[in-house]
């Protein structure tokens, strides 16, 4: 049996709760290890980067995608992945007029039941690992085909906005044209 | 609606490749701290403790597991358990003649599916962090029954085996009779 077939057919879960609190021993290690709030921000958003890259190649075996051909597909597919993964559908709105902007709401965050953070974190970006985790899943078909000095640039002009109990992406600025070259 | 009935009715679930990888991360980040993979083992069991002492509040709510009356009963409370949060249902057996002994098994290991630990980290328990979770989860009756002082001793007689892909909990010594007080 392939690996693409055995993954669609086998779609292993487990408990939020599970996922919630071993995630939460996560963010409680780093804020152990670093002084600075600001260094676990990135930390935590640079492992959702790995994480993303990881989950791109079971996305595509699983959900089949396809070739997103503008950045309302993009939104489609990261709703998509959010569902897929997280277990829940985050809302897409706020589109600038423009249809280059638009912001990524989870009304329930998973990530954050259980977590009361002290005051000393309050610029803690608890769910900042989810800022990481988006730009690999929604450029995924745009990887395989922008060289990799282009792909670079595009993740450079990202700007994230993420608040501690919900994720807001917003300003998702892209080239025009790149989604169907 | 009570905490009870909307956690029944609500058993919310994430992708075992998220979990898998957010763990991964998690070791990642813990071999990066310590030195001594001893002290990666230590602190991976230490965190699977708070959380299967975080867990036993929504496993009470959701799988009203009832009393254990005998090391049966716990057997399979910690297999109802696995497959309820993990989405394995481990084997158990290996029962010592008296019965006071057993091992549970797991065929595959959610966490360790795209693991490849590298030479200098052949000591490191990879699923530690089960090891943790099992003595809060299998004594949750006893817990509320046993004076904290009976409780600690419980816990330093268990003997824990785990082996890196897969979790041998093996040599569970109980005192007789402490089940149906």
């Amino acid at each position: 049996m392939s690996r693409q077939s055995m993954r669609s057919n086998d779609p292993k879960k487990v408990s939020g709760e599970l996922f919630t609190l071993t995630y939460g021993s996560l963010v409680a290690q780093l804020l152990k290890d670093y002084e600075n709030v600001d260094d676990v921000n990135r930390q935590l958003e640079r492992m959702g980067y790995n994480i993303g890259m990881r989950l791109i190649e079971d996305f595509l075996a699983r959900a089949n995608p396809g070739r997103c051909y503008d950045l309302r597909d993009t939104a489609d597919k990261i709703q998509q992945a959010f569902k897929l993964y997280l277990g829940v559908s985050p809302s897409i709105g706020s589109w600038s007029p423009g249809g280059d902007e638009f912001s990524v709401v989870l009304e329930t965050n998973p990530l954050a039941e259980f977590v009361e953070l002290p005051d000393h974190c309050l610029s803690l970006r608890y769910s900042n690992i989810l800022a990481g985790v988006i730009p690999p899943i929604s450029h995924l078909r745009i990887l395989a085909h922008l060289p990799r000095e282009r792909w670079k640039s595009l993740l450079t002009g990202l700007r994230k906005d993420i608040e501690c109990s919900s994720i807001v992406y917003s300003h998702l600025e892209v080239e025009k044209g790149m989604f169907n070259e």
